[in-house]
Formats: C-alpha cells, sequence, structure tokens
C-alpha cells in the first residue's frame, strides 16, 4: 500500500536562500530560546526528577515539551550539526531519567514525583501522548548520535504500557484523550522492527470508539472532542480538539499503511476532504474554535477569531506526508506549501525566539475585548496578537523546534521508478541513489534549475504548485496527475512556474470571507498591516483587476512586498446611510502574512473586501 | 427644559391600516397568549401569593412579568377597550396582594414567600426592579379604572424603600442591579404630584457609581455591566446589560427634565450618540452581546449572533421619547421608527402568540450548533431561530403586549405653537385642541393627508423620514429641522413622501457587513428567506444599480414584498480559488425582515454581499 516512500530530511541541504535562513534561524536561535525558557519554567528538571528539591510547579504534559526539544536537537544534530551543549544537558537528563524509571518501566515526570497512585487512571492526564512524544526523541536521538539509553528507557515504558492497557487490561481506560502514542508506536517499529509496537499502536486505533470503559473525559466534553465517539474507520468528519484529531490521523494512516488497511485509509481520505475542503484557513492553519481548540462546522473559518493553533497546522503537514505515501497526488504537496508558507512560517517572529500558540487571521484592535469589558473573569476572548517566548501550555514553541529541524521531510519522494520533487528550495539533494543541485529563488521566483549528478530514477515528477497556471518546461515533459514529468536522463533540467500576484476568493459558504479576496504571490498568502497602511483596512475595497507591482526581496522578512492601488470608504459618520460612491484612491503595501505582528501591535487584514 | 410634549397614545385612534391590525392582534391574541402561560407557569400565582399552596417554582422577578401585562391591560382600557376578564383577574389579584404587603408596606411575591429573611440583601434580585414595575402597573391600572387599591399599595412601598434605602440605610446596598425604579418613580410622581417620588428617583441616580457600599453583582461581571463603574454624569458610553442600560438611560433623562439638571442631560447625550452611531443594527436592536445580555464594543454587530433583545429594543424606542422631549431633533422620532418597523415589530409572531427574546438578523442552519458540538453543556450558541410562547426569563412578552397597546406614544408631540408629527399611519387625533384625521397607507405607501378638525397650534411640523430624499407638499413648507413646517391654517394638508426601494450600507467600521447592502422599502427592512430564494443565501451578489420590483401588500404580512435579479456564484467545490467570475442570474423575492421565521426554520440574511 505504500506506494511512495519520502526521502529523509538527512538527504537534503539547504544551500542559500529563503529555507536556509529559516532552519538556521531555528538551529542558531529559536532551539536556545525554547531551552532557556524551559530551564526556566523547571520543564527540564521536572523530567530531571528534581522536583522535591526545586521550585517547579509540575505540568502533566512537562515531558513532552522537553521531549520534543530533544527530538529537535536530534534532527539537527543527524543534520551534522554540532551540538555539544545539547548534548550534554540531554544526556545528563537521560542519566536522571533512567535513575527515577520505576522498576516495572513507568516513567512520567509528573506522575512519579506528584500523583504515584494516580497513573494510567485519568484519560485526561497525557500520560500516553507524553510517552509518545518521549519516544518520538529517544528514536531521533538514538538515530542522530547512537546513544540508545534514551530508547531502551522508552522501550520498557512501552512494555510497561502494553501490559498495562493490553495484557493485564488495569489501567482505567483503553486509549488516551490525547493522541500521539499511536504514530510514535509506528515510529518505533520502523525505527526497531519489532512488530509488536505496531501491534501495540493498532490496538490504540481499534479500541478508540468502542471502549467498554468510561472513557468521558470531563461533562464539560462530548466524545467527538477527542475523537472517540465512534470506531475510527467509520470516520467521515474531522472534529474535536484539532491538534488531537491531526495527530491520531497522523497515526491511523501509518497503521494502515504499514497494516494494509485500506477501510482504515479510506477513513483518513475521508477526514482530509473534510479538512482540506472545508475546514481549512487559507494560511493551512486548521481548527477555529477557541474553545476545546477544535475544529467547528464547515465552512465556519472566522478570521478575527482564529484559534489555528501552531501545533495544528503542523499536525496537518505531517499528515499530508503520511498521506502522500498512499498515493501519488499533488494535493498532498500542495497543502503542505500552503502551510509551510504560511500557516507554519507565522509561528515564530523574524527573530526567532517568540512564538504563537493561536494564529489570528485578522487583527482589529478595536474589536479587543469587546465580550469581556464586562466579564473580567471569563474565557471569551480574541487570540493574542503577539507572539510570546514560553506559555503556560508550550506545546508550540518545541513542536516549531523539530519541524523546521526536519522540514526537508516535505521536499522529495519516490514512487516506483520516478523521483518526485513535492517542494522548491535551492538545496543540495544526495540520497545515495539520487543526487542533485536544485537552484532556485523561490518563493520569491518560480524558476527550478536541477543540475542532476546521479540518478537512478527513469522519471523526474516536478509537482504543479496549485497557483500555478502557467509554466514552461527546458525538456520535453508530460502532465501527470498534477505533476510535471520529464525523462531523468538530462543533465540539467529547467522548469519555471510563472510567479505573478493573484487574487484568491473562498468558497461563499464560508461566510467569513463572502465578498473578500486574498492577494498571494506564489505560495504565499500577502496581508495588510495598519502600520504600513494607516486606514480602517475593513473600510478598503479592492479590484482584483489592479495592477500589482511586486517589490524586491525585503531583507526583513524574505519575501517580495506588493504595492497596489486601492479605494478607501470616506465621510462615513453616520452607521447607516443610502448606498453611494464616497471612496479616494488610496495606495496599499502589503507584506506576507507570516511576517505579521513583528511590529508594534496594528491591525492586520488577509481578506480584502472586493471591490 | 422639557420643550416638547409628547401626546398620549390616548389620544390616538387607529384607523384601518397596518397599525390598527398590530394594535388588534396584540389587544386579541397576545395579551391573552402571554396571560395564558404566565398562569400555566405559576406568575399570577406567584404574585397571589399562593405558592405555598401551588407547586409554582417562585422566579425572583416573576412579579415584574405580571406588573407589565396588568400595565398592558390599563392601556388598552384606557384607550376605550372593555376588558372585564381581564379587570376581574387583576382585581382579584390584587386583593391577594393587599392581603399579603406587609406591615411595612413591603411586597415581592419572591422574598416574601421564598427567602423573607433576605429582603434588600442582593442587588442582583431585582427587588427594585420589580416594584418599579408594579408601580408602572399599578398608575397605568388607575388611570385606566380609577381603582386606586394597586397604586395606594405600591405607594406604601415606596414608602418604605425610602426608609430602607434613603432614611434609615439599612438596605445592604444603595442602588438596584437592574434599574427601572428610577424611571417608574417619575412616572409616579408626574402622576401623583408628589414631589417624594421624583427625590426617590433622584437619590437612585445620583446613587449610582458612588456607592461607598460593596455593589458588586458577581465575581462574573464588572461594575460596567450594571453601570454602576462611574457617576452617571460622567458617563459618556452606552455599556454592560441593554436592559438595564437604556432603562437607566430613561430614567435620567426624566429626572434631568424633571429637575432642570443640564449635565446629567449631556450624559445621555452622549449614550445616546454612542448607541446611535456605533451601537445600533439597522433593524433598531442594539445589545449585540449573549454574554451578559449587553453592549459590546463600537461597531461590533454580527448579523447571525445578534443578541438584540427585544426588551432592549422598547427600550431604546422609549429612551428615544424620552429624549424627544428635550429638543426638536427628528433623529429621535426616526430611530423610534427604525424599530417600530423592524426590530419591535420582529418579536412578535404573525399570529400573535409567540415572541422572540432575541432577535438575530442572520440564519444560517449549517452554522447551527458550531461551537457546541463538543460541548454539550456549555453556553456558545446561536440565538434562537423561532418565537416561543413564554420563556424561563420572559420579560420580554409582557413588555410587548404594554408597548403595542401604548403604541400611539410614539406618534405625535408639540413643540411650543408647534404640533408634530413624528410618525405615520391610518389614525383619528384629538387631544381636545387639536384633532384631525390622518389618512395614509403607510409603511406602504408614503403619501399623508391631515384632514385637521381642530388645531389651536400655529404650525405643523412633519417629520422628514431619514430614508426619504424626495417629498412632496400641498402647500407653502418650510424646512427645518429635518420636518416639514407648514401653516395650520389650512383644511387639508397632504405630504408624499415618495417610497421606492433602496440599499442601505454600513458603516465600514461594522465588520460585519463589510461589502454588503441591506434593501429597505420605507422604513422597513427587507430580508431573503430560504424558503421563498432556494440557493445558499450568501452565495448570492446584487448590484444596487438593479431594478426592484414592487409588489403588492401582502395578506400574510400587511407589506409589500420585493424582487429583484441578482447573482449566484457556481461550480465553487473548492475551499479556495483563483478569483472568477462564475455566476447565473437568480430572482429574488424579499419579505420584511420582521416577518422571518414564521414558517418552517430556514436560512434568512439581511445584508446581501453588493456585486
Amino acid at each position: 500500500m505504500e506506494k511512495i516512500k519520502n526521502s529523509a530530511f538527512t538527504h537534503v541541504k539547504f544551500m542559500d536562500g529563503f529555507w536556509k535562513d529559516r532552519y538556521e534561524l531555528n538551529r542558531d536561535v529559536s532551539l536556545r530560546a525554547v531551552y532557556d525558557r524551559f530551564e526556566e519554567t523547571g520543564r527540564f528538571n521536572a523530567l530531571r526528577f528534581h522536583h522535591r528539591e526545586g521550585k517547579s510547579d509540575l505540568h502533566i504534559f512537562y515531558d513532552s515539551d522537553v521531549a520534543k526539544w530533544i527530538e529537535a536537537v536530534g534532527y539537527l544534530i543527524e543534520n551534522g550539526e554540532n551540538l555539544p551543549e545539547e548534548e550534554k544537558i540531554i544526556d545528563a537528563l537521560i542519566l536522571d531519567m533512567e535513575k527515577n524509571q520505576l522498576p516495572d518501566g513507568y516513567i512520567n515526570s509528573y506522575f512519579i514525583q506528584i500523583a504515584p497512585s494516580k497513573r494510567f487512571t485519568d484519560r485526561n492526564c497525557h500520560e500516553l501522548y507524553c510517552a509518545g512524544h518521549l519516544i518520538e526523541g529517544a528514536i531521533a536521538y538514538d538515530r542522530a548520535t547512537g546513544k540508545s539509553k534514551l530508547l531502551d528507557i522508552m522501550k520498557r515504558y512501552v512494555d510497561c504500557i502494553e501490559r498495562y492497557f493490553v495484557t493485564e487490561k488495569i489501567a482505567a481506560y483503553d486509549t488516551c484523550g490525547h493522541e500521539e502514542i499511536e504514530l510514535a508506536l509506528v515510529k518505533l517499529f520502523e525505527h526497531t522492527g519489532d512488530k509488536k509496537y505496531l501491534n501495540l499502536a493498532l490496538y490504540f486505533i481499534n479500541a478508540r470508539g468502542v471502549s467498554e470503559k468510561d472513557e468521558s473525559l470531563s461533562k464539560d466534553w462530548n466524545k467527538k472532542y477527542d475523537q472517540s465517539e465512534i470506531p475510527l474507520r467509520n470516520l467521515s468528519l474531522a472534529e474535536g480538539h484539532a491538534v488531537r484529531a491531526v495527530y491520531l490521523y497522523i497515526g491511523m494512516a501509518e497503521v494502515a499503511l504499514k497494516t494494509q488497511d485500506p477501510e482504515l485509509l479510506d477513513a483518513c481520505r475521508r477526514v482530509w476532504r473534510d479538512i482540506v475542503d472545508r475546514k481549512m484557513y487559507v494560511t493551512g492553519g486548521i481548527g477555529s474554535g477557541k474553545t476545546g481548540e477544535a475544529f467547528t462546522s464547515a465552512y465556519d473559518l472566522p478570521n478575527l477569531e482564529a484559534y489555528s493553533e501552531s501545533c495544528a497546522a503542523i499536525g496537518l503537514a505531517l499528515f499530508a506526508l503520511s498521506m502522500q505515501k498512499a498515493e501519488l497526488n499533488a494535493e498532498y504537496g500542495a497543502v503542505i506549501e500552503r502551510i509551510m508558507y504560511n500557516g507554519l512560517l507565522s509561528s515564530t517572529s523574524l527573530d526567532g525566539k517568540a512564538f504563537f500558540y493561536e494564529n489570528p487571521l485578522e487583527i482589529h484592535l478595536a474589536s479587543v475585548g469587546k465580550e469581556t469589558s464586562i466579564l473580567p473573569h471569563r474565557q471569551i476572548q480574541l487570540p493574542s496578537r503577539h507572539r510570546s517566548e514560553v506559555f503556560g501550555c508550550s506545546c508550540c514553541p518545541p513542536n516549531i523546534n523539530r519541524i523546521f529541524a526536519r522540514v526537508g521531510d516535505f521536499f522529495f519522494s519516490r514512487c516506483g521508478n520516478a523521483f518526485v520533487i513535492n517542494q522548491y528550495a535551492a538545496v543540495d539533494y544526495n540520497d545515495g541513489a539520487v543526487s542533485f543541485t536544485m537552484k532556485t529563488e523561490y518563493p520569491n521566483d518560480g524558476k527550478i534549475t536541477l543540475q542532476i549528478h546521479k540518478c537512478d530514477c527513469k522519471e523526474l515528477l516536478f509537482r504543479i504548485p496549485e497557483w500555478c497556471e502557467e509554466y514552461v518546461v527546458s525538456t520535453e515533459y508530460m502532465e501527470k496527475q498534477g505533476y510535471i514529468a520529464v525523462s531523468a536522463g538530462e543533465k540539467e533540467i529547467s522548469v519555471e512556474f510563472k510567479m505573478k500576484p493573484y487574487f484568491v476568493q473562498c468558497n461563499p459558504l464560508a461566510r467569513a470571507n463572502v465578498g473578500r479576496v486574498a492577494l498571494c504571490y506564489g505560495p504565499t498568502v500577502y496581508c495588510l498591516e495598519r502600520l504600513d497602511n494607516d486606514f480602517e483596512l475593513n473600510a478598503i475595497s479592492i479590484d482584483t483587476d489592479t495592477e500589482i507591482a511586486v517589490g524586491d526581496v525585503s531583507a526583513e522578512y524574505g519575501m517580495r512586498s506588493l504595492k497596489a492601488n486601492a479605494y478607501l470608504d470616506q465621510n462615513f459618520g453616520a452607521l447607516y446611510r443610502k448606498v453611494k460612491g464616497d471612496e479616494k484612491t488610496v495606495s496599499l503595501t502589503f507584506r506576507p502574512y507570516y511576517s505579521f505582528a513583528n511590529r508594534e501591535e496594528c491591525d492586520m487584514l488577509i481578506w480584502l473586501r472586493r471591490k
């Protein structure tokens, strides 16, 4: 069933260009920034089991925060980076973990130190979620350094989990309230070749939605919230907590591919369609509802109130990456591209030190606090308008660390005799059998030149970006399922995806965007910030036939600025008036959405009223 | 300071036409429907002090529900209606009240029967709010029937209140959490001529926002919620619970006019401007936030989530009626007209039996339950899509009863030597000094003919409706502060306000309506219902230059239907696509907004995307 094999990031070396800058910013700034904040907030001490000595307030999922950071370090070292300090920190931490692992293999910093009698009694306490992230971290660290101590710890823990949940069935529940263990177990199977891990993943997939134990999380949430309402093979809608959902879908897809389970894979295809056709922001963000950090109803994509958690965008990209293995379908690469240049990039400040948890698609300062003005203690509020260095629930920052470290994973794959180019950047690629240099200014220019040094494939497939209407290929080609197919015999192949600004419109079922358009350039969604355009942004309307001036690549954010004329409503004192035209022409400066909120707080708008 | 004297509804007799139908529907159907539901739900038994015998679950503001119904009966009898059954019910009820009034004058069905030791200890328990409504009911019943027993009861209660709050200051708080007593005390002063009632009203106005007692309502709400944050003379924003706010503003305006307090009147003018310029729906509804039933931020006027309580629209109309006395300003009549034909009418079903508490400005069935899908027990939900016969908190239905009974109050006033015509309907008017017959098909036609039988005024002023751009007057006239001024010497005067369909646009600061227009005819806002237009309503766009066909007056809802061609987006499978035109022409049928939701549940939209 796994028709396509994705190429590992380790074969991809970014050369001068946009993604090299992002990769290095993560390596040189974000990784350290996350470490410092996690050290300050006691997350590392928690997993060092220093709680009794220190003052840290343990949180039930601190382990997962640290685990993702370890995973990021592992990927960077695997990429050939030299990170001796980080290795030292991790090695010492692993020793502490080893000392504190219980004789039966159990390891969890919260439950061992705070609530030893409660382990595996509350499925809303993220124990298997933490275990899953630690497994991912252990694998990455083992692969990177050959040091297997953490992996051994986690293998012992998985054996313990297997006893609690399968052999002895003494856990109070069958499945974890927050998915993650499923995909981690498949990775552990891939890394070790031991099928028991795949079987345990399958066990958790099969148990979900059919448990006879009381699996309700709380009186607040129904079973859709954590995807526990129905057997997973019957899923057709993406519902509930968005991060939990996509992490589960990744696990489902991986298990389906490894166990040859077409029914399970079809369920993945259905939820994929539900997300991509009805529940995904133009930035690739998902999970529009703050309440429950959840998917809401189809086409409910508010901009001002967008939740769109960074982890959810990352999860969707990884779900696409898994689905991409099932069949040659350019849509998976298109969604990954949408996320890469928009919803993923927006998560991180331009200086690399701060992160968005929620990623709003509009900022309107006058609306801030609208419902909370009378409600000092209530929860209804708009998403944060600035990135933060750390959060109480700080799952996103280390997730960002690990995804930028492995972003090369998104670029290439093999499909039979074809080598597939899914994403474009200036890279050197070498997996032993295939080796080439890709030269491009992407995403600032659509010209791509491949200098092929070695290739055991017959065919090269270039994904045609969703936004591209016209392209030129330097050699003979065929169009094939959304790809340009050329013979791999050439030494050099150029493809130019003609890049010019364009406007996107949204399905009118999405009420928030009715009558509005978003300006894009290549894969990048643009926005207006009021600091550059000192008008009420919602009073602007734009003619989609207007000429857009394409600027140079900005040193500030590494992409081009765009400029255009538009109309500004004027003389609007009254709340209502008979329709009349009273507008003046104004000149607008657009910047990539991802670069918003890097200066002082100001209004921001993606979806402009169409003239 | 009271430059203008409003003419009482008792001088206004509706002749065949739109308002006669509404008036009679209220008299013949709604009044009885509300009584029946209130009898069934124990509200009358509560105030009969039959709680110990019956099974009714008393509510802290049942008294106010019954009081408003008594007030409505009073107005109808004052209008010459014969309501012997209702009188019998009320007379018997008053006997029960008299028997149960405490020796010190205290009377409240909840506190006497349920919590006698708690009286005047919790300012969120609506005691003075109930007292205020009972005072209004008592005055109306006394005026209508000359039976003063209820009025005497309430006078004794006011003396008790005065002791508790002013003389002995033994109440736990200084001002009631829900305003109403202030305006009621001014009415009592007007009715009795006894200045002590005005002084007590002034006392409550002066005490608000400066109390040294703990006046916080609960941990949930801050002091803006019940307008207790700052001294009222410093108010500039309309904030907090919308009904409480406008009831307070009425009291403030009345006290300001009666006590010659320009500072207090200026505060009223400021909150009026804040409402009318920034916080009022096109229907005249106010209070857009479900949370706290409150005003939110300026220009925050969501349609789908509109709270827009019926009581709040009624309160705003009454606030306008009070403000209208301060100065000749056509805006007050314009806002009243907006409410009369839209936000007030929408409150009641066409059969007169059911009522809206919230009045949504859009219905989109696909969005129903969007946030609650994972939240079976939580509060976030859209307003009801159908009218109900009674509510747990059923303040609106009897408020509707009393406002339709006195709707004649909105029509005429005197300003020095001028007689002012603020609203238009087929009526006979006679106040002794002025007598005329007004013939018109308003709101279905803008032609108005006045046959003047008697007039001691020099001048007649016809308010020029806000929507009117062209008018014809049968005699010499001048335009004056938004009015047409003609000499009162003529026997017959005709004015025609040319009525044709027109589109309204909204200030672009109101994000919900950006790029959208509302079709109107005369004072009436129109909407699309999906039952008449089987399309996704948000996929429709309309050219504001399109020709609108004006239909005959519908027997169903008493106004004209409108028809127009528009465009429907087509072939929109994907969530996003490059901008392209793919539309077909469709024919639309519009009905007055107020008549929506009288058939089976369906989508409804006022604000259409502008082509």
